[in-house]
């Protein structure tokens, strides 16, 4: 998506160690109108997946998760990393390793809103690693759902995350694949 | 906003204490038709003041900003409640007491997306006691902005967060105002 990544160029940062600045745009200021974009595609590019559930984490996920889903036509769920007192006892939980925070984070979802019979598309801000996106697999896999696709903003293709997501034999589509961040570099795949 | 009020009737739940559980199409779930209707009814109110940025809070407050700054044209930036890797060493950050948490959090935003030229709308998904949008004006103020009007989904009348806001002289706009929530009603103003 030639939009994102003249902005990742523009106002992203390569902060070294891997790790992309995009606060300006996507996960703490946020652009309306191209994270709106970005949802208009990911629901152009997966809506072959026939979802009918959304799944994502808090935080940086929710906003490329809503966008998605109002294009999309369906509700989106986003997995708390606390629970909330609104929250029922029984509740579906797993634990996910945070990159970025550099510990394990806990991901919760009421069972009130992720059933057997969902077709759980996963959305999230970044496909890095890979590890929040099986946390959310887990969490669907545990309520009986079938998981049929995953969108990213932004892919790291050298941390390996869509191999590690290659099993689940599902579409995965991300809007900008970056392949190397050495020595300051931003470079995007095709 | 007879949509979501009839919303509210029908999903929402008055768990006692004055909680009301939206989780089923708000702040776990969200519907996105439902949080795209609300964005633009909050913009439509309050274009009037002419904001530059809406600054929100995460988690739950940022599906409402998002969508209002979708309708809006201007930026959305969310408070952090933990500083990210991604953010400068100099932070404007200030302490709000959660009702909800029963606890003090921390509402963080980068200098780098609050300047002293903006007008700021403050979007929330609830306005009660009004301690997290107070927060919010505190941010801005520190940025030297002007803060020029406040939107919230939900307002409970009977938590005074209207009465705690009323010395900013601005205007505030609730898309549903619940006036009593005593022996599990759900009363509406109008």
């Amino acid at each position: 998506m030639d939009e994102l990544k003249l902005r990742i160029l523009t106002d992203g940062k390569n902060l070294g160690g891997g790790i992309l600045k995009v606060d300006g745009f996507i996960n703490h200021q946020v652009d309306p109108a191209l994270m709106d974009a970005c949802g208009q595609e990911l629901a152009t590019r997966l809506a072959r997946a026939k979802p009918t559930k959304i799944l994502t984490a808090e935080i940086s996920g929710i906003a490329p998760a809503l966008t998605t889903a109002i294009h999309l036509g369906v509700p989106v769920v986003y997995a708390r990393k606390s629970k909330p007192v609104t929250m029922p006892d029984q509740i579906f939980l797993t634990l996910a390793p945070s990159h970025t925070k550099g510990r394990t984070v806990e991901l919760i979802v009421s069972p009130e809103y992720l059933g057997a019979s969902e077709r759980v598309l996963i959305v999230d801000d970044f496909l890095a690693t890979g590890q929040t996106i099986l946390g959310l697999v887990r969490l669907a896999q545990a309520a009986g759902a079938k998981v049929v696709g995953v969108g990213a903003v932004i892919e790291k293709t050298f941390e390996g995350g869509r191999d590690a997501l290659a099993h689940l034999g599902i579409p995965i589509e991300s809007l900008a694949v970056i392949t190397d961040m050495t020595d300051g570099k931003i470079v995007f795949g095709h």
